[in-house]
């Protein structure tokens, strides 16, 4: 499989996740969201993947996929074992539900075009960005808190004995939260989450940092 | 089942179009968005839902579902029949990115909840906000048309003989579109789509107009 990738991408990110903790083999394609204009918007890569966003994920037999939770259940599919959905239907829902809950109404909110688009034509300068990143960040964050809250779940993951779709997305959405300097201490049970997600081998195989096109220092 | 539901919201109706396709009987409970600084923020209901987001789904076990695409999925998990997700995982995987392209990239943008932030503190005015509302909405339609023509599809559906979650995401969105006067002249695939789901008696159930919270004359 191939991965069309950006190493701080978030979407990215999740796929990442779940290719590592599937023992699924891949090969990135590095797709540098800021160099030149954007690679994202060329042509060659639009004919992957229409929307011009990262990432896009190409199967052995020429499959073209993309939107990473249509990627995390095409892997499910596919590749069941070890799985990152529960057995039944409710719990099932409960964890689509909490990755959906980031996936929609938190992380669109701070993508990058987004974030262009606030700043010209809306004129919110860098102050006013962040403090719109911080604010949906809050707001889900907040949600998804309560619901494992309500859950009593017994930890440290969202639901079951091991990480699943909510890890898959909380975790990037976490490292963004940081990056941005979201207060993270109402959320302890998210912190739980992730840290015992990210103490796995392959969640942290899968960090923006250990990835071929992250730059040697951080930054963009 | 009791649908938590708002006539006006695209994330309840993709929910009622697929209770009506697969003929389950539920009991809509109106949520009013915008009455009393609006219903879905009141402790009740968060209580349900803690983002305070419609739609929501008590089921008769009491189990409460919510994330219309989470809802979905339950939904094709426990009525199977008739189908709103093809066969083969291929074709899933591309009727989920086909939802989900407008499901995380378009819809959650023009949430009432981002209009008022845009409005304040952004000081977007009406005009600025319908600007945005578009901008989103057509690069979303642009992806999905280019989606349907790569595929070559025999039409008029997205995917196969039937409406799928495709169809279940894009009439509500066409219905947010046209009420916000987007031009859809480029979008001829999505246009045949949405009529040919929209001639089927349970699509035309599920619309807006004929919920029991409807208002007589239209408007909010």
């Amino acid at each position: 499989m191939k991965l069309y990738s950006y190493w701080r991408s978030s979407a990215a990110y999740r796929v990442r996740l779940a290719l590592a903790y599937k023992a699924v083999a891949y090969t990135t394609v590095p797709v540098h969201l800021l160099a030149g204009g954007g690679e994202q918007h060329r042509a060659a890569y639009r004919a992957l993947q229409p929307q011009g966003l990262v990432p896009a994920l190409v199967d052995d037999d020429g499959t073209v996929l993309f939107q990473s939770l249509a990627i995390l259940e095409y892997l499910e599919e596919r590749y069941p074992g070890p799985p990152l959905l529960p057995a039944g239907s409710r719990d099932r829902a409960f964890v689509r539900a909490f990755a959906l809950a980031l996936a929609c109404d938190v992380h669109p909110l701070s993508n990058l075009r987004v974030l262009r688009y606030l700043e010209d034509p809306l004129g919110a300068d860098e102050d006013a960005r962040g403090r719109w990143i911080r604010h949906w960040i809050g707001l889900g964050f907040e949600a998804c808190e309560s619901m494992i809250a309500r859950r009593g779940a017994e930890g440290p993951f969202v639901c079951g004995p091991g990480p699943t779709f909510a890890e898959v997305c909380l975790v990037p959405q976490l490292y963004n939260a940081r990056r941005y300097g979201c207060d993270l201490s109402p959320y302890p049970g998210l912190l739980r989450a992730d840290e015992a997600a990210r103490a796995l081998p392959s969640f942290a195989a899968a960090v923006p940092e250990r990835q071929p096109d992250a730059p040697a220092g951080g930054g963009a």
